[in-house]
Order: C-alpha cells, then structure tokens, then sequence
C-alpha cells in the first residue's frame, strides 16, 4: 500500500509487530522498486527471478510445487522474464516432457544489482549502529524461522 | 513470494536487513490472508481499506495524492470496496464535482477483524520473550521512521 508515509511515530509506535514489519517492509521494496524498473521487468516478476536464483536447475513442474502457484502461472511468469532475457528454458534431455530453468548471465547481474541496492538501503540506515543493526538481525532471524512455520502450519 | 518457506537458517543469517524483513511479511500477510479472504475481499483491498480507515471522510481526489496512485485506479480499487459493502462514496455537499469516501460498519468490522488476527499472530510468537519483542518494537520503530524517510527521498 502506498500512503503510509504519512504516519505519525504515535501511530507506529501503537502498531502489532506484524503490521510494524510490513511498513518497513513496503518503505524498503520502494526503495529497491527504482532499481528494478531499470531492468525492465516488474516487481513480482523480480522476487521471483530472485526464487529462480536460489534453485538454479529446477525443472517447471519442482517450480509450481515449491511456489505454491499452478503450472499455467508459473508458465506466463517464465514467459515474461524470458522475454526480458533473464531465464531460459531448455527440455530435460533426461525426460523431454520437463523443462529446466536456468537463469541467464543477464539475469544474475540483475539479482546482483538489487542485492547491491538492498546492501545500500542498510548502510544509509543512520538512526541504528551496527550494534543495534545486530542486535536486530538476531531478533529478525529468530522471528524469520518462526513466521515460516506458522505460514506452513495454516496452509495445511 | 511464494516458496521462501524452503529458506535455511545459513540464508536466513547472510540476508541483509530489508530481505529479512520482507521475507517475515510476506510470511507474516500469508497469515492473516486466511482472515483476509473470508471476508471476500483480495489482500491489496484490503489494505487499500486499512488506509482508508485512517483517512476516513477524505475525498476521492485526496486519496489519489495520499496514495500516490492515478485516480482511476483509486475508483476501480473503490468500486470493489464499495461492491462488497466495506465503503461508501457521497457527493460532497460543498464541491458537488468531489467524492467523500466513508467506510462503513461493515468495513470497520473488517479492519477490527484483521487487526485482531495480527495481534494473534505476535501473540503466537514463542521464540522471543516479551523483554526481546518489545526491544524488537523499539528498533523497529526507528527503522520504521528512517525507511519511510528515504523512501520519500527517493520519490522526489
């Protein structure tokens, strides 16, 4: 949601820790947004050619499964970021009904440009020192690891 | 993003701060989607509605500036409100060409709602104690208000 610049520190001071993180959540992707619009392709598109990054290799079908999107989704999503250059797929020469994803050169120096971007959000965060940066990714890491088990745990 | 939930605790420690945060929303907005959908509206209205319950009696026009968004897309995202019964749009009595938007019990009782699931949500937060989550609150607050500065740096 755009808009929420205009809070006040009472307003988020009175937040649920969820609703807190989601804020710095969307501040953060409009910071990265600016970086990613210069590759060409959309925000959504992005996180998931990040996803892609991380399971290099992966056949489209072990895709749909790990995302939790149906295959005709998943396909129209390759599309686009093949398009864009970023992916290829190419048939499993082991089982030529599958298709295997594999990211580009182009696509890696995307997912590098934005981790840089991300990087440099951080260290332009003055308000905190690296002490409390620290004392915060402990906290987060904790929160992170638990946040994923009560989301598998309701999508059961 | 679909499919972080596969994260390991090495990933999870090298992220730099924003993809930990993003990564506990996204985790932490598959949680409250549960609530979210039973009230049959998508997660974007809602939180289009969730701003909306801030702003209350703002015009159509206002809204446009606040969100940063054209003002068709604000009446499409507001007919759909308005559809299911959690918003009204009235004439303004002093500028006949305005729109004043108000949400409706209805609409409050969504907000409620969903507040209360997030609110359930920190609650179910075992893995830090009440001492490390309100130092969590704390520096988030600050980052909060840092990121949403930069943010409009970026935007002008």
């Amino acid at each position: 949601m755009k808009g929420r610049e205009h809070l006040s520190l009472e307003e988020i001071s009175n937040m649920p820790l969820g609703s807190l993180i989601t804020t710095i959540s969307r501040a953060h992707m409009a910071f990265l947004f600016n970086e990613i619009e210069k590759l060409g392709i959309t925000g959504g598109q992005f996180q998931f050619l990040m996803g892609l990054a991380r399971e290099d290799g992966i056949t489209q079908e072990d895709l749909a499964n790990s995302f939790h999107m149906n295959e005709s989704t998943i396909a129209r999503a390759l599309r686009k970021l093949e398009d864009a250059g970023m992916v290829q797929r190419n048939v499993d020469e082991n089982n030529r009904r599958k298709k295997i994803i594999t990211v580009t050169e182009k696509g890696k120096t995307a997912v590098d440009n934005v981790r840089k971007a991300d990087k440099k959000w951080e260290e332009r965060i003055q308000s905190l020192s690296l002490d409390e940066k620290n004392k915060l990714k402990e906290l987060l890491s904790a929160l992170a690891i638990e946040s994923m088990e009560l989301m598998n745990e309701f999508r059961q």
